[in-house]
């Protein structure tokens, strides 16, 4: 089958969960940047959260840009991928909603779904693979170099922050960002693959 | 008429309609585990309403996948099993709201809405054979052999989920869990059709 | 310019209008059929609204797949109609909230922006002529019959829904729901033209 | 890599972004013209915010059919223009909150934001002029007679509406309004490029 629907469909439940974080950001009762400003973390959650969901669409482009076809098995890890990001909302609000800021156990679950949403893209990826020519395709090769160090880098700082929420919440909070900012550069391999 | 744009209106709709389910997962007020524990058939529901959806979105691409053009009986088939779809979340909050847990009626609501959901979705692929080629059509082929025995089963299932609903409104959820498993394995057959 | 983005844009618009609906059907808090049936009027204004919605998706659909042209007055007019059409749920939740049941205003206002709907579609299908090859073109054939009658019939029936507002809102209603029923069937004018 | 994907996901962001601000227009407890009446500044501000989001939509579909290729810096500029776009919702939202109408510090925020996305539309036009063949490309000649003198206005008058906020937050709504009314006839120069 034609990769066009899946991709489509990605398109728009990754621009649903991209947007309706923002009606997280309730508008303060008071006109003033006093009041603005005790929402800081809001704004900055919301601005971590965004880059997020912002990468994963970034890195869902290149990796489907990369093949042809999909199957069943596509499909459902695809599903998979989008049902940890479509949870995103859910832990950005309750990191914002918890006194002090930010609090051990909603951090805690903020990384546990970056986490999971990061181990979800192992078997979308695979997938994909095998339905479009197997580990000797170009997407194999174009993945291959990449998976290594990023990814294990990544699964390894998520759990250090796992680790960390109980006792330093604030910690865990930079070592996302660090993850983010690490991911931020696009995968080049796979630009270089396919305009090769 | 091309299929285009039925496919990308309905991959909108059905993007919008899981994805604004996750708005019903309200934070908890407090930061612990507790909290979050407390709220634990919220998730449950999310996750059997997320595969629902899902495996409609599922079945609507591998069904429209085998056939090229439209007319306006398909349309508005179309709309009015859009139209059981967006009420998912509807009968999702409700099923959460109530307590005890989970209660008769919202739990028959529940099943009532996927037994029209799931009947819904046979004048849409009627609809769609008779303007694809009649009985004859590759899509018929591809259609004929599953609608005997899934369809019959989970529609026989959904009414033995009514029935327990007064009295063991927790038979009918794990029966609503039952039909979805029973779909989760894509239709090979309309796979098979189209690649051969 | 191609017609694909226009059609794209819309698509998402009309899909998220349709489907942010639902989000006004506030699960009731008893969970009881009694509670259900005290909401029978926000079903009933919910699938009227959806029809309509529905409607205007069908007619875009058939409006936009007979010409291939877009310029930016098509463009400005597309937006003018989805500024109309953005409206419906706010008067949808009007209707809904105010009491007793329908109440003058809320009914007409809601009849007030299908009026203006169904006027803001007459320079869209204007400027798409005019794009796609004026007066002569396959498009104006299509249309130039059916604009006759049907829409000078809604329009008329709208005013009568107006004028009856203030004294009987339940025949505005009534006459909303009249004027949809007309429109249920789809253009087969367009269709024909299309396929000859 | 193909500009397709790049061009979808913007359109439902855009598309999700326009679409739920009317969220914000809740409907008033009186089912009176009086309760509508005082409610007259948030559609005002509905109409405002609608009409910049249609704007930018405009102008990305003119300047995305100008050109062909994307890569990872236009996909990053994109969502950069994209993220200021989406805190729309939020500042109409908090421009309606606040008492008395309008207040000078959401008014200046409106501005900001305003300000910001006009900014981030620079480094997003750049990328895609270095994507698809540099200085000397039609894109670069249909854009580089524009930006000169519209952009310079609106960034002035942006400049000059943030300084009268504190003073005269309403001349600025003004001010917010003849900006719009600047940009709403859409760029003929991209349009006469693309047609030649």
């Amino acid at each position: 089958m034609e990769k066009g629907r899946v991709e489509a469909f990605s398109d728009g439940v990754i621009a649903v969960i991209i947007t309706i974080m923002v009606l997280e950001l309730k508008p303060p009762h008071m006109p003033t940047w006093e009041a603005l400003r005790d929402n800081w973390h809001v704004f900055v959650s919301y601005v971590l959260s965004f880059v997020y969901v912002g990468l994963y669409w970034n890195n869902h482009h290149h990796l489907f840009s990369a093949c042809r076809h999909v199957n069943g098995k596509v499909m459902w890890a695809n599903l998979h991928f989008l049902f940890w990001l479509s949870l995103f909302p859910f832990t950005t609000a309750w990191l914002n909603e918890a006194e002090p800021l930010p609090a051990s156990v909603p951090t805690a679950l903020y990384g546990f779904v970056l986490l999971m949403t990061a181990l979800s893209w192992i078997p979308l990826s695979r997938a994909l693979i095998a339905c479009n020519g197997g580990s000797d395709s170009r997407l194999a090769r174009a993945i291959g170099g990449r998976g290594d160090w990023k990814t294990l880098a990544s699964l390894a700082l998520y759990l250090c922050a796992l680790v960390s929420a109980p006792f330093a919440p604030i910690l865990s909070c930079v070592i996302y960002a660090l993850v983010a900012a690490l991911w931020i550069i696009p995968d080049r391999r796979i630009e270089l693959e396919i305009s090769s």
